[in-house]
């Protein structure tokens, strides 16, 4: 897969950004982050940094196909996402992160020109952020037909009423809206109930419950909130494509997000190797440096194994998708999620128990490090959703009518 | 192992006690805790259930062989202590948690009587609470003979020097003594350098640094410290059993906390295996209920046949140390904890991702009881170290000059 | 669990033996074995030391409760097993090696006069050996609902069609009854369709098809047999128990042969641990000896640790089934199956990367004993169906109508 | 990975021939197989085929660079070796089998104009086959400096004295000659000590000890041996190369051998994973066809993702050989050793357990593919040096003293 020369470019001026300001700057976030005077601020150094960004033209990269973004592929892009993922802030400093890409492809691509104008453009100039709200407490919505939030047409509105949680970003002082799923058609073929509207933060009966924590975690500054839509009512025209089209929204957005969450793992993963093997040749134990020790270095290489392996699969499919399309790509899609859990936590896992006592806690970042890859797992559908669909594909070859006969 | 009459009936009472008072009050107590002025407080239903469980005679349950203790052996005290281990904080409603077991233990076994009065009186009363201070950042403590800390002889006196950090209950507001250990003799051999001290925590040049988190827990009340203790001036009287002894010291403690923590993680375990039953027996995806499926099914035979394996191996090696001694059954102490850690951590990953998103947060507890599991490998040896033990242990049997020949 | 003193008497004869008549003798055994005129042959020092076991009075040890055996309980014979299970050809000295020993335990507990005095005294006398026929290659026989061999009533026979396979015994010189499974009444209710018969190798219509391998082992002198019954004519005083009681019959020779086959899997393990330490102490690479690697240390402790929490469990389900009976037992009988053969795999591939290319022939026995811990995977029900039941047990416990509520 | 249309075009004259030779004679061949005179013979059809794909172009394609070889870059020809992988003999009839290969690439090399002429022109005719003799019975081989046959000059000669053992082709009958490593110059630093050199199997001296079996395979026709060097002599000119170059020239061959071995393993994997479907879509338990259930679907998706994840890294690690060469590649051509065999014994456990007891007999070749992979596990280093290899190069980032700080 050779990179045309543009994605060279922006990633040698990515990497030189990040030396530049990104890692030196990472100490700098934390603090002002702690000492903001809320809990879920802004810190000043992240506003700076995207100007920055903006201004050297590393800005909004992910976007492909697009009059407003770089016009890369999956395949160009996905490098540039792993190094994003070196720091957990990074890919906001280049207005790429999560949800508020796939919130901007979903309008890039199916909004109306008033939605793009009122919420689109100052996404894309990162002026805001964005929620997308669809897990529910209530049901087991790795089956997302299990949603139950209602989507009621009244007159030239819709109503909304329902529960959702661990919404990303809601808590965030620049999110101005929200990308809502819910069931317009109850009565509808199971994939054609679900529709997704536009909803304004501040509209009537929308009351943020609480902010949750993963494994202590609040997550700042974006936050995950579990939010009541109690008779919410919105124009009509916050509608997206259309009654009952919520699923196929969700199948354009999905490809392109699993790549970047994949890749930005990968990031996150070679710096947690790296950080153990600094850590493990600073170490002594029983008169032997850790990193001499042949338990040790069968850890670092079946990590060093694990994370080439997974990078390779996900730039695959990044390639694949680019050329055959998403849904001919659709099992390596659920395979790059699972395998990009499964090496996150592993090595994660491995720069915990390098650090020690020192990996629990946050002096090293290693603390959320691990918190966030068990986050991941349960976010964009658990394994067991996605080996339901690599199997039931795989399975399929043989149990079609028209399947060749054993070979 | 048959239970002694008196063993049973105090299991007995203490299954009611938890029935009529601990379970519930669970949600009483974190709501307490959470609305204390304080980060670290003391929730009030906490005394008063002890007071209840002094009053039912289910106090101190865990000291063998003394005057002030049940008179329990290892092999009767190890069921209640998982019985305790079902809800995180009841083992303090009957004065019998860590790290305040291990210091009575100590105290009760080498203290002098001036010692006793004003230390280990207190804590058996349930008055005050303590600390263990041993690990250090800068080193590997795995390897104790890394430790740094400098405890000086002067006069009447031993000044302290060094950084301590991970000392559990540093922030509870009733402790009020510490134990220390560090260096009295640097020239002596690797294994009689070491001494512990009694320090009382106003004592000056004592800085609690901060408070430090098991990924993002505070681990309320009891609190997790970084302390610096900076030319701190003791008696020379606080010193404990003799100088260079500290290794001996902890020796004789090891085992029966061993015991504790590996029967209390079984409890939990055994908790966290009864929510992901009902909880999958309450979901549905896809047409089926999750509890039929089974690669669910699957995962809850493995976690109930490691549970119960566990429990077997834990019972036998406090039967072992009832009868043939801590020294002869050091190899299965040190197998108790690797294997607890690996169940425990197992069982949690198994409860969360039952729980999907509910799982990561803590309103089942598992969000908290995930990470304790982590806190816990690295507590009281990394399984490195006690598998590095095992193995030589093993290994000894044929590399003596009188080992039997090969059969 | 004390052992009596009679247990203890007979486990100190065995130990003796063993070390006298056992050990000794393997490498001749195995020679004669591969020397035989015949592929299936009877080596001639095993009745050389049946007689002298016999004469020892180490003879039946594993048959309880009844007037042939040793009067031991399940928990007393299973340390012997353990011992014995450390040679491959040790149970059958004493007469105690499978599926002998369940097929004298269903004549003993179910047989009439006549199939006693005819089978089981042989049996006991060790003049003869015997099959069970059960397994079928057409069908998931994990499943025992799908047997689909016919046993059909015609005057004073029985008739019996089907094809059998993995039938141990079928090819030993000596085996001269069979077991054999199969649907008397295909349409009663799915668990009374079955019945057990006996059946005489000799009687026409049995054709054995072949023997067949496990991996590349023919499990001489033993072997594995495919066989056809067609048309095969038996007096109806061949069946045992009654019509439809095939399942009641093989419920109860279930629990013992469990216990059996997990405690000679045990004293198997403690076989190749000692194997592997040997090795590692007496190889070098790369400048160290393989046992000081902290590599080899952690899978040396982690065996040891898996051993002995097996065996723990296994001790604990015998003593079950002696105090509150199979039933009560049902899931622990099933746990140890599943835990058995994972740490049965598990130790058996430690020993084999141990000894590189040495382990994976036979010249430490290791080529045949990896083997065998995959055979035994399959035999006797697989991991899943096993599992399934401990599973469904699990749940019953909160799915009950009288299920108390969550704690 | 562009493939040329050379390389297209072979790839389709190679499916072509597996589907019209290859797999409709697969039963043909062990049927000749078995019914040789010998146990080690040469299956009439194996001719036949030879001849036929020598006929198709499809031969020697394994050879770059050469005048003799298809020209095809190490990435062209991973994906021809894959299919080849997908039954254990074809890769002999197109002359593309190891140890032949590695033998013929070191000829094709090293060798001179008179070693070229006498045994590389006859293999590259697949006239005669080869052996490479390098593990030795009494040292930990995985390190090679442990070597110890020696080769003392001698005159015009030289004098080879040791024993070998796991000689692949040792017992083909059409081999002709060996590569032996041994020791020329034990006192030269230690990677200078060990040369090549050529010897004929009928040399005096030449002892083949037995066939090994691997779990009781003898691994037909070309077995493995263990072969007595005892005062062989052969002329000074069948050196290779020079004296000392001994691992000089395995280096060479490593990486080529290497991604054959890798993609033959993901062939193998290919064909067990279709074989698991289709059995697991024939039978039912428990009232379910098994391909239903979620468990059988988790296993069949993690196959499905490693295999893809291993074949991503395997052809990207033969893109690296081909553009940055094998040193620069070389943590990435031991990290494939160390995936395959992992992948590899995965994927054939699962094909076993999906076919339950048929799986452990040949009736579906899953005996001795899983055998197989053991043995390819220890064959070509095991992954204990592999990965040592691979931590190594990885701590060297860190380590060396112009190693960037930390980011």
């Amino acid at each position: 897969m050779e990179r045309s020369s543009k994605a060279g470019e922006i990633m040698d001026a990515l990497n030189a950004f990040m030396d530049e300001h990104i890692y030196p700057n990472e100490a700098l976030y934390e603090q002002q982050l702690a000492q903001g005077a809320d809990r879920f601020n802004v810190p000043p150094i992240m506003e700076e940094l995207k100007a920055r960004a903006r201004e050297a033209g590393l800005w909004n990269l992910f976007l492909p196909h697009s009059e407003y973004g770089a016009g890369l592929t999956n395949a160009e892009y996905a490098p540039l996402a792993e190094v994003m993922g070196r720091v957990q802030f990074a890919s906001e400093v280049f207005n790429c992160s999560a949800p508020d890409t796939g919130n901007m492809e979903v309008l890039d691509r199916y909004g109306t020109p008033e939605q793009k104008a009122r919420w689109l453009q100052p996404l894309l100039d990162g002026k805001i952020r964005s929620s997308f709200c669809m897990t529910e407490p209530e049901v087991a919505s790795s089956d997302a037909t299990n949603i139950t939030t209602s989507i009621d047409r009244d007159g030239d509105h819709y109503v909304i009423n329902g529960r959702k949680w661990w919404i990303t970003n809601a808590y965030h002082p620049n999110t101005k809206i929200y990308i809502v799923m819910g069931k317009t058609n109850p009565d509808a073929p199971r994939h054609r109930q679900q529709s997704q509207i536009l909803v304004e933060p501040d509209t009537p009966g929308i009351s943020l419950i609480r902010p949750l924590t993963a494994f202590g975690f609040y997550d700042e500054p974006k936050g995950q909130a579990e939010i009541v839509f109690d008779n919410v009512r919105v124009p009509a025209s916050n509608l997206i494509l259309g009654e009952g089209r919520g699923f196929e929204i969700s199948q354009g957005r999905l490809g392109p997000g699993r790549i970047h969450h994949c890749m930005r793992i990968i990031g996150q993963c070679e710096r947690m190797l790296e950080q153990t093997c600094r850590r493990l040749l600073s170490r002594t134990a029983f008169g032997e440096v850790l990193a001499d020790q042949s338990l040790w270095q069968d850890r670092i290489a079946n990590a060093r194994t694990d994370i080439n392996m997974l990078r390779q699969l996900v730039e695959h499919t990044a390639h694949l998708m680019d050329t055959v399309g998403n849904k001919q790509a659709r099992s390596e899609i659920s395979q790059i999620k699972v395998a990009a859990v499964r090496v996150g936590r592993s090595v994660a896992d491995l720069a915990v128990q390098a650090h020690g006592a020192a990996g629990l806690c946050n002096d090293f970042g290693l603390g959320y490090a691990f918190t966030r890859m068990n986050m991941i797992r349960m976010g964009d559908g658990p394994e067991e959703v996605h080996n339901r669909t690599i199997a039931r594909l795989e399975l399929k070859k043989y149990s079609d009518p028209g399947a060749s006969s054993a070979k």
